[in-house]
């Protein structure tokens, strides 16, 4: 059991993810979060409002404490890559980056962006990474010249915005028992502090989803997921 | 757990869902095998073709036995509701009867055809009437006027030509521990036997698609489903 | 500017349209409201869980009662076609009588459910009925055996559960000026308490996605629909 | 080579597929065109302008001979079965004698209208009714307790407005050598005369869309087609 | 009130937009016409044809004469990015120069090709570029490192063969009052002279559409759009 | 008559369409086989497993011999690229490379991967560059700067897991006649024996199919393909 969690930016693994990475810590699984940037020049309203003349270092060095304390509460390890944001940019180096990162997980599990997103430059470029480089990283499944591990499962998580980035949630993931500390891992994120709510009571609108969906009445938080590639499974129940 | 099956015709349980039943079975499940017809005018072409004149009472009482056989091979109930095939008709009367079935079985995994099959009328039927049957036992999720059970998840199983059905699998489920029961419940349809090495020729493909999807290469037979709701779970693992 | 809105049960436009509802009145627009029927069976949980013994048509009358209360906090006109519910069920006699009040009341807009809910069998019953009927309330645009009115506007509303639903927002509605006015009429739907937070909020996070897309700051509350043919506009501005 | 042709009204033959029945009759295909009804409630509009107070019978009259006179110009037998418009309404006894058309014309090909059209109540009822039919006609394709024939190709013509029709081109037919016989056949149609250089200058337009397509700089006038089934061929030439 | 229209070649926005921007231009909105190229190797024919050994230099000198003549016909300002055709080739820097000019002349709306094109190589990537551009002249609507303007909304014009081009044409702009300027800058385009008829009949045919959709009887000419980003509205008439 | 086949690495027209080539060259079509890769680094398990210290250089030279033995035996040209595989890299020469490789054998027919393959990471690379070759050798259809061939038919061939791969195949060609120049050529390609039994096996499903679809009898093998534009022809018949 291991869960590897792709952000473009510092703070989406919190707002979109940090039930489940919380979770998954609790069931005894292996977890590392992947910043890809800080965030440091689209995703940082209020640092910027507070001081427009500030330098991008220093919105940096606060974006990386901040997640770096989210990520403590969640109990999982992180890391930043520091590619810059608004734009983002992939090059093949990047890529080969990000295959040698999964190779050496080896994942269970990769949850990362969606591929579309009308409103946000940066989130379908890391989906798009994130797609060539599992791929690259599982090669054909066949003994080769090159490392090769067994293909993740490989989910989306929740944008802000549902229906326009065409996000089709398959996969409801009950948060009930660790939503405390999503509610405290998304405390840490100062930057953008209005996000706090909205995703708090998206938790519940899920859950209320999930009940109705499924009749599970005990389920009060969840998140909400889009698989990429089929379940294998020994059973349907 | 508790699963249903709702096939158009006879033989429909066995050729697309025979692994599931036994695996379920075996499992400790309760399953419930629902014929709403016997395919006694469209697909029963071996009986036909030895005797063009033969009654299609006669036919229907060779169905009946046949797929009897088969079910009591894997260890499960079946029942048979004669609805006729090609045309088969739906009325608010059947889908009446559907209901209380479902209501009074409490399945928490239905399978049933797809909702679009371009080469068989009947099929298409089936779904739909299974589609409304399993809402309206649910019911609003709330207290009401009648008795409201929880929504079972609900999958359609492979047809013949999945491509042009629009059948997109997303749960491949490993059948290797029961496939000779699948086979052994296979010879018993005698009337469309040609279709036992297709079928048999299926598992196996659909297994080398499982093992490279998943890294799984213990599995050497799988059955291919699709669901039509999302899965509420505890965990991604 | 006349706006007709057909709802399967009786709360239906309160939770999915008050807001345009209202709006439309503020405006000068003439408003009609069409309740198929009561929800007496399906979606009264809460008259049901106090008293399991009542009568169906005391259950209709309470809704009956709620429904008008909050039509005449709107300051709408609303019809009750008393068609029953769970199953709805449709004949060619109740899409003549639709067709009927659509021509009659020649709306410029229609407001009505998604085609597809996975977990209520009525919604989709009330979309297919009044996509026929509009369509029969128009015939051809030409010169014909019977009355044609201009084809009318048509949009599907939100329901409960927006991406299972296939609803693809394309229209966000300030209804800001007039939110307290949805508020007051939920309050009267007792039968269905719950659901007046869900909605409530749910005006506030669509206001949020309504910000986001266009930068108009000043949308508080919003309501979401999803239109089903082309707009013909003087310009694009 | 066998067409058979199923429109919704008397006219839908000659605007939709003029072409191809008289480039068939041309090639030697037998041909047979069924107006399912006379469209003499909708769809005639000039009869009605003339004079609002004529009897339905009479409008179906005029209706008959202008459709009997178009098909003798293509030289195609034309049926009527006369089941009404706005609302056409289709009933097992009609798929009955739908399929019974069907199994005794053995039709190589299939032509008729799309399965949406936001704009025209008819259209969409005779697609469901004739695809219906035409998979009763043809059975499992094995023995069984009816005739069976071999499964017809099968396509929509273009409807009036075709991207809200969702209707999508795969097959562009020249129809140049005839086309002075669809002229013809269009100006027979005095009830809706209208639409004569709609379709004419569509024909033009497709051959446009043709040339561009394939290079082929001899196409003047062309035809558009969507088919429902896969092709079967010898060669990709 | 500013539109800002950004086509591949230099008469792209004559064929798909004329009429919007004069109509634009007559409501007193500001108006902006990016030519990403002078479509001098692909899209000029007819130069092309009368002196095959004609430089590239001098194709574009006439082509910019003749956009340059239809821009002052339509009374608008028009810029040429000269990035070459056939390949036009998209790099960092030229989506920063878009970048530029979006954030700099802050659109309200933005018009630009379809995502796909199976026949033309540079259009699909006039709408990339066009696509990314106008996400990172927004960012994420929150202060920060860069300027942000509100999100313009955002429609693809008609591309030259709709259907297979995905072109769903949603919004219908009556260009009745203008379409003599339309005409008239049509008539510049000496080089691709032979699309003025089909262009002109477009017009007319997507008037006949709009009549259809709304019952609006004036309207005589039209153009169609497709729309990326839901609308904001204050009212739904 | 002229097929050319652009196949990611060295064995992929092998599996896909050596039955399609075979038949074409029986026809007298001009065929010609266009290897991007050799597949050495990811798709040569056997090789590898042999010895994993083997070089890649020696892994090509095997491979290379394959390959011309398996075109040797269907009778066609073949090329290899040499473009290197895990990871394939598309750059603007290489488009222009494969822009002249279409120009100049102006192919009637082009056959390539699918768009989509969430196994695959250089297939739909080899998609990807092959729509835009082929865009760039056809030009706008008129005369232009730079040679301009007609457009070819271009289909996807079929990948290993259709359906995940989004392939809807629409033409099934009967290969009956050439199956066993198939099966020679597939015993050619050592390097991925267990390929052979999987590919033969579904030739004989996928003519299962195209007897169900068509009638037509006598299909006992046949491959499958889906087109990406819609066919001009002459007759429906």
């Amino acid at each position: 059991m291991k869960l590897l969690v792709l952000g473009a930016h510092s703070a989406d693994f919190v707002w979109r993810s940090a039930g489940v990475i919380a979770k998954s810590v609790e069931e005894g699984a292996e977890t590392l979060v992947i910043c890809m940037s800080y965030g440091e020049r689209g995703e940082s309203g209020e640092l910027w409002k507070e001081d427009p003349k500030r330098s991008e270092e220093s919105v940096k060095a606060i974006r990386h404490e901040q997640a770096q304390k989210a990520a403590d509460i969640l109990g999982t390890p992180i890391r930043f890559l520091d590619w810059g944001d608004y734009p983002m940019l992939i090059s093949n180096e990047r890529i080969e980056q990000l295959t040698q990162i999964i190779g050496d997980f080896e994942p269970t599990v990769i949850l990362t962006h969606t591929a579309k997103d009308p409103f946000n430059p940066d989130h379908p470029l890391a989906y798009q990474a994130t797609e060539r480089a599992r791929l690259l990283s599982c090669g054909a499944g066949v003994p080769s010249a090159f490392k090769n591990i067994d293909p993740p499962m490989w989910y989306s998580f929740e944008p802000h915005q549902p229906e326009i980035c065409e996000f089709l949630p398959d996969t409801f993931v009950d948060i009930s028992s660790v939503f405390e500390k999503k509610l405290a891992a998304m405390d840490c994120m100062g930057a953008q502090k209005y996000l706090r709510d909205y995703y708090a009571e998206l938790a519940s609108r899920r859950a209320n989803h999930a009940r109705r969906i499924s009749g599970q009445k005990d389920v009060k938080y969840a998140e909400a997921f889009q698989s990429h590639v089929p379940r294998v499974v020994k059973s349907l129940f």
